[in-house]
């Protein structure tokens, strides 16, 4: 199922092939919360801006419209009109981030609802539940995200419990695909790695759960709150403790420039909110850099977004129509933002696979860093 | 300019040739008010929903980002990237509707800006130097909209003015037009009759501007508070007083109802804000009336918005999915409502020109009404 084609040092290129299509590896994985992608695109927009795979988030759905509205609309790729691959998250970073009055226990997490105050329970075998009523292609395993910055302490006993409860969702998801109602019986568990920024149980943790029946590896845990190069010191120590011939991906990360450096440490996937997020603020990727299209520079800049680019907003509209939309707060603006953002990333990670399998990376890697600090 | 095809009683099936292009009339104009159709559509989804014509607003474009800038940047078809005819108003309406302090005066209108207080002055020759500016291909004289149901003797005097000022814009558009610098200098120019909903007065403004230089007419003043019946009745005694070698424009009208009903009164041209409106607040159209979205009776709907609707949303996703956008306040959920509805309406637009072309318009018309109705 994962296939390398490439390698160049640590960067690897590589094919993943689900259930609902094959991944082409270094992926970015376009964040579709809830199963729509923030800044009005839809799923025929993800085709044309050369989106893999679509990232839905299972702590929002579960809420609204339910993941039991879903099961009965025919699981997410239908309820969206995405055919492509899926990955939902397990509802354990929402939890932790934006639920209200949340207890972790044994067996779970207690919380309220962010949106009605519901009270709410999540644990490994509802959260293997959920995601099997949504139908997403991967589902990840039920963890806890602890702060980056946590006392070892809490780290390691954090640790112990995200093993266990990796252990549950495993058997929860073998008896969900093998159920006759399973609308994806074929449903694909990831693992995730977790230790915070400490790499001794990092390692002793990739070992742990290296053994164990899953199709892919995540490191979570990261890009909340550490520095970049605490990150990186994460990568390096730990990738080469989990299993070759599975994905790695790195949890909610990151810049172009983060992603390169984890492609270049052995890294296949990536999701992250960025792109998306600064879109919706005007905020726009180029390869010299980002842009702040609200800066009155632009007023009369009739050159697209990216000089360089082929995505339809830069095709068809200049700076000075698109910082007009912002500054008049038009709907349109941040779409044309988002859409430029995310082909962005979707066209780097395909210009990273190119260069992996031409064994250029690194230069190729150079010229893009070179170009974002100018 | 302007060629009938076909009638069918009152109702003209026409082509009205522009510098543009060729306008296929009936035709529902679809109002990009800043240069950008509320709800995140651009130029290219226009295309894709059959927009003939776009709309835009002088008074917004001249406060933001200003006629000049879209001057520098080439005209508004360069802006927004639209090759297709673009009408833009005089800015009048809004000046009457929207701004601050305003205070009429037989030279124009003392106003201040809605959108950060600054005192503008606009009058009949900066009208025209604004739309020349924007280089649109419809120019709208620049008239007084008093309120539909005013006193007959304000009414009187204020038509008295706009026929002036309607002299003035003439005068200034043949000299813009002729001018090096003009990005357009094929402009034309549409006269305004108004009278409120005393026929006498409008029939007598009709004749006076009937025999001015113009190339099409519009009726301005209506949907503005009078009721439909009354609407209909000013329909029935002006449009056979407007030339009939020119295009016919209802502004701002209407509902789908309206339209039909118009049509049959001998009108070519619309434009309305409310497909849109009603798009971004959950309110669709279809064959068998009006839609909220919101209605939980649609929560799992797997059905298309349209059963019988040929749009991109209708091909793609389910009324239940569409609401779960709308109820997550998810700009996606806006932007296909309003899609579907823009589509709606230019595809009812389209089949009433055929029904016209095949002299069956009033069975179409009954059709469509009985739909309604349900």
């Amino acid at each position: 199922m994962y296939k390398i084609l490439s390698t160049d040092n640590m960067a690897k290129a590589a094919e993943f092939t689900t259930p609902y299509g094959v991944i082409q590896t270094p992926c970015f994985m376009n964040v579709a919360t809830v199963a729509a992608i923030k800044g009005a695109l839809s799923s025929i927009d993800l085709k044309n801006i050369g989106t893999q795979v679509a990232l839905c988030n299972t702590y929002h759905l579960h809420l609204r419209p339910t993941d039991t509205v879903i099961y009965e609309m025919g699981g997410l790729n239908k309820f969206m009109a995405w055919d492509g691959p899926i990955l939902t998250d397990s509802g354990g970073f929402q939890v932790f981030s934006l639920a209200h009055r949340r207890k972790i226990k044994e067996e779970g997490v207690y919380f309220s609802s962010h949106i009605n105050g519901d009270k709410i329970f999540m644990g490994p075998e509802e959260s293997m539940q959920i995601q099997s009523n949504l139908a997403s292609t991967i589902a990840m395993a039920f963890d806890e995200c602890p702060p980056a910055l946590a006392q070892r302490e809490y780290i390691n006993s954090s640790v112990e419990r995200t093993t266990r409860w990796l252990n549950r969702c495993i058997v929860k998801m073998k008896t969900l695909n093998s159920q006759e109602e399973t609308i994806n019986k074929k449903q694909l568990l990831f693992g995730i790695n977790q230790g915070g920024i400490c790499v001794d149980i990092r390692i002793s943790h990739a070992k742990t759960i290296s053994n164990l029946d899953l199709d892919g590896f995540a490191i979570g845990g990261l890009a909340v709150g550490e520095t970049h190069e605490q990150m990186y010191n994460v990568l390096d120590n730990v990738v080469e403790f989990l299993p070759k011939n599975k994905p790695t991906y790195l949890m909610g990360v990151g810049t172009p420039e983060n992603i390169l450096e984890a492609v270049d440490r052995g890294v296949d996937l990536f999701d992250c909110v960025l792109p998306a997020r600064n879109g919706r603020h005007g905020h726009v990727y180029t390869n010299d850099g980002k842009m702040n299209l609200l800066n009155k520079q632009y007023e009369k800049d009739e050159r697209p977004i990216g000089v360089d680019c082929n995505c339809e907003v830069c095709k068809n509209f200049s700076r000075a129509y698109v910082r007009h939309l912002l500054k008049a707060k038009e709907m349109l603006g941040m779409r044309l933002c988002v859409m430029h953002n995310l082909y962005y990333y979707n066209n780097l990670m395909s210009e990273i696979r190119t260069a992996i399998l031409n064994r250029s990376f690194k230069e190729y890697k150079n010229k893009r860093l070179d170009g974002y600090r100018l």
